[in-house]
């Protein structure tokens, strides 16, 4: 696993869990509802729901919650292609303010890809 | 196909047929590109690549993009329930500031389901 | 009360009870925090927490979540200088885009405050 | 003069009395920024302002806000073809999502031409 | 004070008091606005100004924008609960895109709290 | 050339060259209506051009966007003062969530003017 990905996972996961210790409960049930929005049972399967939410991610254009749904895609079994394909749709939508994302996307997409062959499960948002 | 769908679809076509009159290669090749992205070879079947298009619209809260891929998603074969469910998606991502375009949304499936009995294909955006 | 706000609420009304019919769990909870936000035991008073509603809408420009929290600022007390003024902190940060938001803010609010004399309580998003 | 467009400008004007009416000094300091940044003395010619605003106007997805600026660029000289290439622009960057807008936009145009031969200067946003 | 909070600081202070020295009069007006829209004469009192500055903020999803005004609020005299509380509602209007904001926000926050036996104010955006 | 612009123009051209390796048709019809729109036949001059993306890119606050069109716009022949001119509408038009981004757009410009004895030409987006 890259650097880039370790530290990002870190900073999510600790940072996470300072914002729970906030124990403000609007704030535990959106971070609950995120969960099942992704997780629960469903019409759509999980690869296709996390391709949702990276589409959403990128045309809103946060780097963050787009490489939680990278990250997220791979691992519930989406192709490198299916990927790419997701991500110039977003691109067609959200138009050229969409390409510095986009750099940096596929920049953490090879780190994934790369970082392959050791721990990438990543459990929290 | 119920009047609200009915002129959703001229006004769009009317329009689109003007803007293309203007003669503009910049936005031809943008609308051709929109073309492509959605009915193209590739590997993501159609139906997957509508609800993304819907989810895109969806958190940029674009009435009009949401309705055109909620009619498309319909023609492509995705049931009810997978639509609904691509939305909450949407919702959750982008907040309850979607929930007016959410309620839009809703009256507009409706409608292209009460109608389904009439001719609802679209073709051109 | 005026016609516009009778139409608006109905057309809420109508089309939430609808939503919640899909009986989507992502959905429903997410109305279920929405209420919780603005309702729920707190920290900052009720008109306060509409105003930071009605800014957050008005920033991102709805029209339909401006014109519903300025019915509950109301309603919980705010006064028309008050929801004024937090309207100017919306549009000095969200810029001269927001004035069209603005306009309709306004025109919602001097029916509102004509039609004070008849029943104005909203009670669903 | 069209109807739409003398509705516009009608409702704008009388909206914009209204806002001023409410006395405050924020409010009115933002709207004479306003005014000071498309008409003051400056490097940029009028008409290149007037673009400037109306492909950030499009680009944010504000219909009212993309007709108030074609109706400014008319007056102050600029030709259909240079108002359609600032369109071009605004497309490229934002994507497809702006497509509705850019239809309503044309349309407006459209008016804005045909009653040309009427009153169409407009003296306040 | 911590080296992130000074850092932000004094970058801010820098580079506005660089832009001011661009002269142009439209920029230097609207930095005047803002300090008028938080610390002029008003309805509302200034706590509560500056937790509508930033939920503003935080749904526009601009970091810095948002440790500029946790900072304000402080200084203001606003509990670190109802800080959380209006960053809340934030999150439930702006949806889960807004939860990598709001992770850096509450790491600012924390930072403020920290260092809070030194220098924290800030007395230009 | 500064460290900044170096770094800035070099992370961009190895991922834009990365992003088209991927040889998704849809990515590269967009990449190749982006140079279209700034570079190909038209109506508006080539600065002007460029700072209708550079305002484009401001109230969308895409920082990268910004940095390149300041870039192109200045290769172009625009003038510091005209681009200034151009921001500052889209500080207007955009509000104070803007600054943030023009004070990295003002650092910038600097770097790009004091690095200007040695090689500014940017090729690709």
């Amino acid at each position: 696993m890259s650097n880039q990905i370790r530290e990002f996972q870190h900073y999510r996961e600790r940072m996470n869990a300072r914002i729970l210790e906030l124990d403000n409960r609007v704030i535990k049930r959106i971070f609950s509802v995120d969960s099942l929005a992704y997780s629960g049972d469903g019409q759509l399967d999980r690869p296709v729901r996390e391709l949702l939410g990276l589409v959403a991610s990128l045309v809103l254009r946060c780097d963050d919650c787009v490489r939680y749904h990278l990250a997220e895609a791979m691992t519930a079994g989406s192709s490198r292609e299916e990927i790419v394909e997701a991500m110039s749709i977003g691109l067609v939508v959200g138009g050229t303010i969409v390409i510095p994302h986009l750099r940096r996307a596929v920049e953490f997409l090879d780190q994934l890809e790369t970082g392959a062959d050791t721990d990438t499960d990543i459990d929290t948002e």
